[in-house]
């Protein structure tokens, strides 16, 4: 056992170790800031990837870092959601999207949120591959799915990533999502516009989307109408364009827009910017764009709060054990949710 | 200043009134659950009134209560969700439903979810005198709307609500809400089955709706389809049929089916039952029925657990301010959601 002055000894010691580690990691961040606020890819990347971190030791330095870009957001960004299923060809158009936005002088990011991604293996390395000019543009930044785990990591991430890309000067943020799962919602209140691209043809338009997604969507995309497609495409847009009147209004008071396009040939990709550009007119007109991103910083705050809550609990000592114990008896119907959420808080 | 002696007989006295108070509790706690259990509505509506309560300091009482009714759940409940704007007919459809139930031998509970009734000092009281007939019937319990604040309250009581009615033998439980809010989807994820009632009419059928309520329905009915109004009624419900297919398939593998109903002439409620009936044996035959109870437990547990770690965390001292402080920095986007929750969590 130690004596009473060889433990005082140790304490300060390790105080004087973490003021120096703490020191440190002041200096990387401020580094990393610095670096971002440079508009250097390598540090957005890195940054993106601390933010990302499941590991709750690193939350102080995502706190650090976050507060050093404080009040260096982009005036004028724009967040779109771009939602549908493998194989509708989401990255095709948002590659053609990306280039004609460089064209027009914007800088682009493209954040992937594929919560499947881990599970079947997939995408996480090929989404560079997949877009390879929008890849090597001096203006455009392509992150890759994070590889998060569940508890909603991909969704926390996302819009501080979002965030991160914005003060690393891109003004136009996409984010890529896959529309079979919980995350779609997520991300719709994170984004300013949201987009379904769907495949036309007989019955095929919503296989594998999630049921509640149609109605998220500011415009839909009937894609890849070109070829002998182009017909069964546009009566698909028109099939939908004719139910849209029986859902109910949207709240920013736009009608949402069906159109056909093809990100081969580039038919209608004028048009779906046009939809973009008329969206936002009414919505800055209306006060919508800035009442929607309000709303979402406020939710989101109080969703970061009880994730925050929840994982400094359950990461206690024999916390999780507790939980997978209460946790079944209420999946078997034995425990009443809130005895058991009450009895784990009180553990 | 007391002595060392004072304040330990204080101590020991507040000790002591503590235990008698918690016998107390504990006595008042299990004479409740045992006039429950006898089928008391009047201790019924009280037990409600304590799942209800905003105050933290009833939180033990209500894990309590919940623990003694633990496995006296109904084995055979029915949780039927039914939303729709105010005047659609909402009463006079779940009277008449509910009373043809308690013809055919079911004990019925009506809980109302109706989160603008503060804000509009609205039906809070008129919820019985609405439904007049299925008031008076003795195998029906009708629970007025709670004067629920924010944070989610309504629907973290509603849940535990269900299984109070159950535990005092109501095996059908109606779940009414005013498909304008938040409150929907939670709602969506406590009941079994959701139906959505409309009003037929040029245009006017979604009229208030929030948008994404009509893809959580199950069944849609078009209500008030009565004299001259039953034309419109059938072309509404046609059209709705038609655009159905655009919509991505149900989880649980069900066709959603839409009706024309009238609760004067009780039009359409025999069918709506049978669309009910045919539900549960699709569900009981693919194991939906089930699986989809689970998940809503499980679920409903980490979100129970997330607003009690919250709300423990708010009522500390100064936290509301704090959060207050915080949470304007965010609104106005000076501050990252994260960093904001972040710093009021280590406040």
């Amino acid at each position: 056992m130690p004596t009473n002055n060889q433990s005082k000894s140790q304490a300060i010691e390790a105080a004087q170790e973490r003021i120096r580690s703490n020191r440190a990691d002041l200096c990387d961040i401020t580094s990393l800031a610095n670096e971002l606020l440079d508009r250097k890819s390598e540090a957005l990347a890195r940054a993106i990837t601390l933010i990302e971190s499941n590991n709750p030791s690193d939350r102080p330095q995502a706190h650090k870092l976050l507060s050093k870009l404080r009040d260096h957001g982009h005036p004028n960004s724009l967040r779109l959601g771009i939602t549908g299923i493998p194989g509708v060809g989401k990255s095709t158009f948002i590659e053609r999207f990306g280039l004609d936005l460089i064209d027009e002088g914007h800088r682009v990011a493209v954040l992937a949120v594929d919560p499947s991604s881990k599970r079947t293996g997939g995408s996480i390395l090929g989404d560079k591959t997949r877009m390879e000019k929008l890849a090597v543009s001096d203006n455009a930044f392509i992150r890759p799915s994070p590889a998060a785990d569940t508890l909603g990591g991909v969704a926390r991430a996302t819009m501080e990533a979002i965030l991160l890309c914005e003060a690393a000067g891109y003004n136009i943020i996409l984010v890529e999502t896959v529309g079979v799962g919980q995350s779609e919602t997520s991300v719709r209140d994170m984004v300013d516009v949201f987009c379904l691209l769907l495949i036309g043809g007989a019955g095929d338009e919503v296989q594998g989307i999630k049921r509640g997604i149609v109605e998220m969507a500011d415009i839909v995309v009937v894609h890849k109408a070109d070829g002998e497609n182009v017909g069964e495409c546009r009566d698909t847009a028109s099939a939908y364009r004719n139910a849209l009147h029986l859902f109910p209004e949207t709240e920013g008071g736009n009608k949402v827009e069906v159109i056909t396009a093809s990100s081969m040939s580039g038919d209608g990709h004028d048009e779906f910017r046009s939809c973009v550009g008329r969206l936002l007119d009414i919505w800055s007109g209306n006060g919508f764009f800035e009442s929607q991103r309000s709303l979402q910083r406020s939710e989101r705050m109080a969703s970061h709060a009880k994730d925050l809550l929840f994982e400094n609990k359950i990461n206690g000592i024999r916390s999780q054990e507790v939980w997978d114990r209460l946790s079944q008896s209420v999946e078997s119907g034995e425990m009443s949710a809130f005895s058991a959420a009450w009895e784990w808080m009180n553990s």
